[in-house]
């Protein structure tokens, strides 16, 4: 030994992961989020809703990937606009523990960020695997040993209780998703309306299973298209106007619009497949998963956010 | 807006994945080496072995995770104590650039580490899908948006060439395996003699892929056992003593002994299945995961680490 050198030895960092818990009362143990986005596209709205939320910025880390599009460029900008606003000029209670941007270094496959080509059924398969490693992308470089949960959310959900996070951690669920929902004008009603988004969220069927088992190891099922009727049993149109706000329903697929994770889950293994796994992909993969490794999803019916009309 | 607070506000880090190259040159360019060890005992001479490695010690990060046995404790003693002796009283070129040491939260499923007892097969399974979620924790864990390569070497490899981070990384290749050996007393020749150790580098078999195919979806195949002939081609037999020592071999299966990844091989989502994967599980279940993501692995059956004998 010589004694020392110049430079201060770095931190030796010890982790029980033991001592990270990941309790019903998150707020009142103090239990750290990673807040998880895949931004094609910055929506201000997004944003507000981000800093409306009940739960202690300070305990909050966002993290973030964007595509190496024009678009995505964009958007960075967009982001680190309203970022630098809240982080450096903010009051100190809306300020996030801390903030990491990801920019990918893939080509996305399909250009075109709009509606109507990016549902396309032939699309699906290969945007949804580049969603996939997008994700895990974000996940792999961004969890840490100190994450109690993970709150996946995607940039176009523009509006969620500011409680969420309480509100989905209370349930004490390894996986749980809100039912995703959109705002629209009834034109006929003449008002404003909501109507189901999100069809990730979903029960298995015997039709699905048979369909499943009629494929090739590489084919993946899709939700919400006519040419393959699945018949599964949907979340997005089990809520009801008089339900209770916390019924669960344990679920087989998730979407990834937004979805509460407890950290173990993903450390265990648990991720989003960009192949085929059980004839899924992507968020609906990640939850056969969990289940593989011993973990049931659920979901909320009557739990809404809202995502964003384009 | 209030103006700012009182709290310098925190650092908001951008990462374009773009820029954290992996290149056949690391050392030339930089590059950051994340050294992952799953670690039931502490051997000295694992350590010693780390000390000499020639790769810049200051960019590599060393994760560990031990398990929460008593055995576990004493490991995370003696490990303790020899990385303040490096980190504080070392050399600064000895010190390597950070440290993470992670506690298991479960309970091992064996509570026995006798080589023996640990490599029965009907106590494989669990033992390997322990290990397997493991190695997720301490990769989900510590894996930063930095890393350019992971390097799994386990706790028992005590002995590789000083350059191997470089003579690995030459080659590449998305995940490429040493062939790990053993040293020996010959009691016949009466001298020092080495014999394979790892099984798990492996071609794989029409048998092999007979036999998975009648196995149920959970099961899993092993390597080295004789009630279980696979007919696999094994990398540990396929060395040469007047071999090229940086010859190259495809492989359908790889073990964890010691093993370079690149880290986009993670990032995009392979990891360490803790359930059958095509009839497989663990490391070997991560190169087929890696195969389904477009990464094929090699071996070099010519370029040698060591294990302990216990
Ligand atoms: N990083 C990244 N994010 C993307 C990409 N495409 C979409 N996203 C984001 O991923 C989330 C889900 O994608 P989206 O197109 O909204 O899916 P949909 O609502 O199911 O049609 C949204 O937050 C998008 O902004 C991409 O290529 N890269
Ligand atoms: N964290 C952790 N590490 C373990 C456990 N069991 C074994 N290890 C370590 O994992 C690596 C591989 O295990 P080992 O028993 O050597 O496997 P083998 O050489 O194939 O018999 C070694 O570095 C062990 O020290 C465990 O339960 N938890
Ligand atoms: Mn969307
Ligand atoms: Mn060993």
């Amino acid at each position: 030994s010589t004694g020392g050198g110049k430079l201060k030895p770095p931190p030796v960092a010890h982790y029980n992961l033991n001592n990270v818990t990941t309790t019903p009362d998150p707020l009142q143990n103090r239990e750290n989020i990673l807040l998880l986005t895949p931004m094609a596209r910055f929506y201000p709205a997004y944003w507000d809703n981000l800093l409306q939320l009940k739960y202690p910025h300070e305990l909050i880390t966002l993290g973030f990937i964007l595509p190496k599009t024009k678009e995505g460029n964009e958007a960075t900008k967009e982001l680190q606009k309203r970022i630098t606003k809240t982080q450096k000029y903010g009051a100190e209670k809306d300020r996030f523990k801390s903030i990491i941007i990801l920019r990918e270094d893939i080509d996305p496959p399909i250009s075109s960020q709009d509606e109507s080509e990016r549902h396309k059924m032939q699309n699906q398969k290969i945007r949804r695997a580049a969603m996939a490693k997008a994700r895990n992308s974000l996940l792999f470089s961004t969890l840490g040993p100190a994450t109690s949960w993970i709150l996946w959310l995607d940039a176009d959900v523009i509006e969620t209780p500011p409680t969420i996070i309480q509100d989905l951690a209370r349930h004490d669920q390894a996986i749980i998703a809100p039912n995703c929902f959109q705002r629209f004008w009834n034109a006929e009603k003449k008002e404003m309306d909501e109507r189901p988004y999100d069809f990730n969220n979903w029960q298995d069927s015997p039709t699905a299973l048979d369909l499943a088992k009629q494929m090739g190891p590489d084919d993946i099922l899709l939700e919400g298209y006519a040419e393959m009727a699945t018949f599964r049993t949907l979340m997005a149109y089990l809520s009801k106007e008089d339900g209770l706000l916390h019924e669960e329903l344990p679920l087989d697929g998730v979407g990834g619009a937004a979805l509460l994770v407890k950290a173990d889950v993903h450390r265990d293994g648990a991720m989003f497949p960009a192949f085929s796994f059980y004839n899924l992909i992507e968020t609906e993969g990640f939850a056969k998963m969990a289940k593989r490794l011993g973990w049931q999803p659920v979901g909320l019916p009557n739990y809404k956010v809202y995502h964003y009309n384009e």
